[in-house]
């Protein structure tokens, strides 16, 4: 697929005369504003678990931390630096020697030193006029220099201090031996005219290579970092998922998909790997994306309504901006109040059943207009609800075709109790008996079955949505399970949590084994 | 505070020139785009909720829903109108007689008719020429002007669609006589200087008043959206959080507060309930956000790192855009490994702790080490962590004082077993014994707990995080206890969910027996 600058009218008309890079660099930062996520801890072994795998997307800097910042952290960055990868490995530091000194201890290829120079910084925080600040600066970048090691130079709080004195800090790092100039908008408060034209006047006056680091306050990260590319930026700080202190960074897989898909400008990431990158950091930071996070969101290419869910099924670019391969994601048809006939069709052939083969027309009306009743109801609609209604409307049932059955199922757990279980299944029609242990009550339940069922069939993955109210709540469990060749997805809410756990697994291992 | 265009000399410059209205109309669509968000499904009294919120947060129009989709969204509508609310209240029709006949039904103020434009939508959606969806459009239009009703025109997929035949329609709507047009950016390719660009040229041909509306799959609504506004639209769509289909819509929130702060362009919102609302939203939808959200976000106004932590205690703007205040939020420090001295300083005269009074420098200077070292090992850092290091430090313990003590629980479940609990306490020594059934194993071993205790002490919330991994991840539990006057909240964290859950209990049941 072409970008859409080669391709949209608008866009060509809007960016004419414009000169444009071919590639931009990207300096990822989810190891150090990432980390700086309020709540967020990562392990010295996490960090260097998501360097690797920054370092396989493709990303040209990782900015693996804060060395000053505590033990672990420059643990985790010795570690880093070790392990000899191809992309440049950066430590902040400010620009006080023992900062560095530290940094330098770390052995990185880049130090990221900084000061503030905005009015509000210089009074406040530092407590320097604008001469004492100039004279850190330049003694931080010398000091660094001196060592052999490549300076990117950051003048904090850069979008709210006056441009000229801004410029005059920039000129003497440069002066002073700086490799790479970076402009942070520190409390994101620019628009990307702005960014533009402040990249622009930068550029003007100093000529080391330009990087903008954008915080994402007013939701604009990604397009000041795209408006800062616009006006002469080559390299661009992101983190991935967009996490960061307050509301963030610029999103990684943002900037660089819309480099490449609208402004059709290349970064060396590897997007294909993008949305699994993004599950991990989410995992490994506890920081859950909204469903709707662009591009890795989980429903970035979902599709209800039944103008959009026909449109996608007739040809994919009437509502979706890319094809989801190109980020490692896949379409999602969802069913709901708002979902047409033919997205429930396709649904119902997803689950075996066409119309006018083994369900009628008028039985697939019925089956839409229910459907609608519980979106109506505020309920969503999984494909055990589409099971459910179709088998009623045809008569059909298929728990008779069940091949596996619990008989029995009795667990303990206490303090002073091994939890354990045991379980009596039937397995076409053959019984089998057995007892595990585990490290609680659902755990041993799922051992046990697991245990009589053999390695053929994997539980993939085991949630539990968060239940609220009282101990006697609902719990609702989703499980994933894995084998010969078939993927399956299933939902059970009891109000004993290991029931709930127990019907959902059982369940799944009879989709997997029917047919 | 001022807005940054009057006191920002890099958004000054670069708005330098530009002609910018004073107030911008913000068109709800939460109900509409928001509902469409795959698995939301609202029911008419939770739509009616929102619409109550959505006017009393001041938007200009409510897009109330896409009448023709479902008879609950029809009778939701209804009870939307029959209200009689200040906001214009707008039904969603394709440019159909059977749309927007209902759409007349549910009595609203405004229709907005849409027909899609682009070259994309025209072969493979509508499979219509370009003089067919003229001819369409005009009769739309027509038809809803001949019943008295205000005509919003949408081309869909406008930004994918050839200027001069999207200009083309624009005209003849107008000439039909509709009141306002809104061009749609449908699957989110557009970027600022496209969509100001676009505006532009339209505003040039046609004298209706212009609204957009974004969609964010590159995550450039709010930004297109503003960058639009720079180009002559008097009027912006968005939705509460940003949620709708696929990556959402421009998130009113961002869009008003950009406006507001940034750019000193008023709109009818009230910004101090946006918190409140989004979280309305949130709850009803099940739409949860991630917690860097810009604006409305848990961590928005957060800090962790020492420096931002110090920062923002010397003078909140250093690290902070706009106060909190302003969108109803408020500042949290929260402690990390990141965190310096400052904020833990401030973090223990909360607990109640005075460094020089009762804690020496020598033992905060532990206290420090330790906070770091928790947060090395990837672990986050909760004010009941905080208390047992000061209390180990300064040698209190609290352990020596518990009153209730568990000596033994025993707990079994299963589908042919009644979940039942045993379980052996003492309370200051004396040893009590029960036993209870419940719903499940957790019901049953709180229940028994309490059946000792009695109805002093009240379990009022039961809360488990949601559990992802394996069925050995580690289980969340938070409860809060009522009793003799107080309320405590506990949390505990075990593999085994009935033993996190018993542990919290009995530790809520001592700090509200204790002292």
């Amino acid at each position: 697929m072409k970008p859409y600058r080669e391709d949209n009218e608008v866009i060509i008309e809007s960016l004419k005369g414009l000169k444009l890079p071919e590639r931009i660099r990207i300096f990822d930062t989810t190891l150090r504003d990432g980390e700086q996520t309020p709540g967020v801890s990562l392990t010295p072994e996490e960090k260097v678990e998501i360097a690797v795998n920054l370092n396989n997307l493709g990303v040209d800097v990782i900015e693996a931390g804060f060395p000053i910042s505590s033990r672990g952290e420059k643990e985790a960055i010795k570690r880093i630096t070790s392990l000899n990868m191809d992309a440049e490995i950066c430590a902040l530091a400010r620009t006080v020697k023992k900062d560095i000194d530290v940094a330098i201890d770390c052995d990185v290829d880049t130090i990221h030193t900084f000061i503030a120079t905005s009015p509000l910084h210089r009074k406040y925080k530092l407590k320097m006029n604008k001469d004492e600040i100039l004279r850190k600066a330049v003694e931080a970048v010398e000091y660094i220099k001196d060592h052999g090691i490549t300076v990117e130079f950051s003048a904090e709080d850069a979008t709210r201090t006056e441009i000229s004195y801004l410029i005059e800090v920039y000129k003497v790092v440069e002066e002073a031996g700086a490799d790479r100039i970076n402009v942070p908008d520190t409390v994101g408060v620019m628009i990307p005219k702005a960014m533009e034209y402040l990249i622009r006047r930068i550029k003007e006056e100093v000529s080391l290579p330009i990087s903008v680091h954008c915080h994402n306050d007013f939701g604009l990260a990604v397009a000041n970092s795209l408006g800062a590319v616009e006006g002469g930026a080559q390299q661009v700080h992101c983190t991935v998922n967009g996490i960061g202190e307050r509301a963030g960074n610029a999103a990684l897989e943002e900037v660089v998909l819309s480099l490449k898909m609208i402004y059709g400008i290349e970064t060396g990431i590897k997007t294909e790997k993008l949305t699994e990158v993004s599950q991990l950091i989410s995992k490994l930071t506890g920081i859950k994306l909204q469903v709707n996070k662009a591009i890795v969101g989980e429903n970035a290419f979902a599709h209800e309504s039944g103008i959009h869910a026909h449109g996608v099924l007739t040809h994919a670019l009437t509502y979706e901006p890319i094809p989801p391969e190109i980020v490692g994601q896949r379409r999602k048809i969802i069913l709901g109040k708002h979902t047409g006939s033919h997205a429930i069709e396709c649904k119902l052939r997803e689950l075996g059943f066409k119309v006018g083969e083994n369900i009628t027309e008028e039985q697939f009306k019925e089956v839409i207009r229910r459907i609608k009743d519980i979106g109506d109801k505020g309920k969503r609609i999984t494909d055990d609800d589409v099971m459910a209604i179709v088998e009623d409307i045809t008569k059909r049932t298929v728990k008779e075709e069940r091949i596996v059955n619990l008989e029995q199922i009795a667990v303990m757990t206490g303090n002073k109790v091994i939890p354990t279980a045991s379980v009596i299944l039937t397995i076409d029609g053959e019984k089998y008996i057995t007892s595990e242990v585990g490290v609680g009550p659902v755990d041993a339940a799922i051992k046990a079955i697991q245990s009589i069922i053999g390695e053929k069939i994997k539980l993939k993955e085991y949630h539990i949505n968060a239940i609220t109210g009282g101990t006697d709540a609902l719990a609702e469990v989703t499980i994933k399970l894995e084998g010969y060749g078939k993927e399956v997805t299933v939902k059970a809410a009891n109000e004993d949590i290991v029931r709930a756990s127990v019907e959902a697994v059982i369940e799944g291992i009879n989709r997997i084994m029917v047919k």
